[in-house]
């Protein structure tokens, strides 16, 4: 089969024209005799390849000089434990907002190492939204406050800054990194596992206010020490060199299309096509509250799920893949990321609407 | 320049097979449509290959069925945390030998979790070789005996293996795995980042008898948890995919040239040409003592120091590439893994014999 349309939700589809691009240049990288992946992380080649990925994420996100730039391993699961392990800081309780799979993951893990108030949550209606900031019940005295902007697997995002004054505001932004501006100031902390909007799997990216590390709970690992990474330009160790070339050239990807608010556009602009179908309607549904619909990854029903392998079938044949939905929300997923083109999406709105035709 | 010899400690030369293998499927695997790195690693043409790369490196090392083969990240840097956060199992002190940077690095780690028993070290002479067994103070009451089989920095390798009893023998294998036969049943459990002998940088392969896991200190994140990764097949999280399936690539290409005994073969011969070459040298030198000598890093000094840099300059010249010694040894290090030619260390040789003429 010629190249498909990839609905994974992550690891996911990449650029067309940067995985041509890591092709041509995969065996000798800008004819220096090298691949990438052969490089030393110490030699000058590899050095610059890291330096412009990360100048060109600052540029793309206008990250402040405060703020530092890690590219690390070991994924947002990582991060729910170096989270606390370094900015609890003495204090002894976090504030955590619950919005879906992915907030239990970080509540459960931060309470390892500290007391967590959850300030909110949705589980009430299966996660199908996220309470306003009006609903929450913020502790002053809190470490930080934790959320997630986009629940992956439930398909909730957060298009609005919580303001939390002076508690430091702490962010995984997994799924929703790089779709759109964001003001970094207004975060403590933003961290992100590259495999949605950024790059290869196996590569985390951490922006961290400079003065919020260099603090640990006693017992954390050397490599869970942000402090340790940032005094070290992230080679502290070897890091993941090809995922990080990988990244850059994504950066680079973005930036010839106009940056951060031209995605926002592209990206509007591909949700409304398939959140229009969904609303028309009467046989495919989607559970998330209009307000928290995220353009990143939209799940969805059929009216009778025993079609469900029917569709994925069908689907697949027109080469239109990964469509499943998780295990614990069911249906359908379809995540269309930055490097999603609308044409995928409009595809997919064909077929659905052929199936309705069907089966509706 | 077209390619050139890669002596990088790593990241470090890859067959050129292997690169070109991957280049030619990296924008389409198979005929999937999709590149391995946008593949969900939850899909069964992801979890093909990862079933494949486990079971060929079982193979290839005849790792005993109540051993588990784990996918992991970060490097042996959080193997030093890893290990004691995990073995400790409710014991109170660790023994480790102490050959160089990385035994050091182990040890200091190790140190955060429980007491650490030095059981001979050769930091007297500067890590230039390693103390037989008899002259190490064994605890019996030690929850497992640590030590690093090749010091990638001063080349000091220990070509037999310890005899422990029934205290659990870990190693760290990073620079020596796969360049010959070993007997896993020897061992507790054996770590290795990828970026030496394996594949890219990213992917750390942790090879556990799997009664030893199971018991963490209270704190352990679980993404340190080797039970966690073994109960979830490594794929608990998101893995580092692309770099799986690099490795598995490596894998094959190692049995396709007859294994660890064939690849064993091959790494003396090449170390043979350099070592001999140093010994018959009268400008050249090799620190390390002969029953240590490496196979894979080979540290050598020229005469006099100031000519270090017109070495390295005529060595560029003619395409031998990163041969400058890490800065706690000086001179120059030259490492062969599996990937490097017998031709590389030929040319390398000829160019240092034209060179000591010149300024021997």
């Amino acid at each position: 089969m010629e190249r498909i349309y990839n609905f994974s939700a992550g690891p996911a589809v990449l650029p067309r024209e940067v995985l041509e691009q890591a092709r041509d240049e995969l065996v000798n990288w800008q004819g220096c005799g090298m691949s990438v992946m052969e490089m030393s992380h110490r030699g000058k080649e590899f050095m610059g390849i890291a330096a412009q990925a990360e100048a060109d994420l600052r540029e793309l996100m206008a990250i402040p000089a405060n703020y530092k730039v890690l590219f690390l391993q070991g994924g947002a699961s990582s991060q729910f434990a170096m989270v606390p392990m370094n900015l609890l800081r003495g204090k002894t309780s976090a504030d955590y907002l619950n919005t879906g799979e992915w907030s239990k993951k970080a509540i459960k893990e931060a309470k390892q190492y500290g007391a967590v108030n959850v300030v909110a949550s949705s589980e009430d209606k299966n996660f199908s939204y996220a309470p306003t900031q009006d609903h929450w019940q913020l502790d002053p005295n809190a470490a930080y406050v934790h959320y997630t902007p986009n629940e992956t697997i439930g398909g909730v995002e957060i298009f609005w800054t919580p303001d939390t004054g002076d508690v430091p505001l702490v962010a995984d932004m997994s799924s929703t990194i790089l779709s759109r501006p964001m003001d970094v100031s207004q975060y403590g902390l933003i961290y992100a596992g590259a495999q949605k909007n950024i790059g290869p799997a196996g590569l985390t990216i951490v922006i961290v206010r400079e003065d919020l590390i260099g603090q640990t709970v006693p017992g954390t690992p050397t490599m869970f020490d942000y402090q340790i990474h940032a005094d070290n330009d992230s080679m502290y160790n070897t890091p993941p060199t090809f995922a990080i070339y990988m990244a850059g050239l994504v950066f680079k990807w973005i930036k010839a299309r106009g940056g951060l608010k031209a995605m926002e556009q592209h990206n509007i602009a591909k949700a409304n096509v398939l959140y229009d179908c969904l609303d028309a309607s009467g046989f495919f549904h989607c559970p998330t509250a209009k307000d928290n619909r995220s353009r990143m990854n939209v799940p969805f029903t059929l009216k009778d799920a025993a079609l469900d392998e029917e569709f994925l079938k069908g689907a697949k044949a027109r080469g239109l893949l990964q469509l499943k939905g998780h295990r614990s929300v069911g249906g359908m997923r379809a995540s269309i990321y930055n490097a999603m083109p609308i044409e995928g999406v409009q595809l997919l709105v064909e077929y659905m609407k052929e199936f309705e035709k069907q089966h509706g």
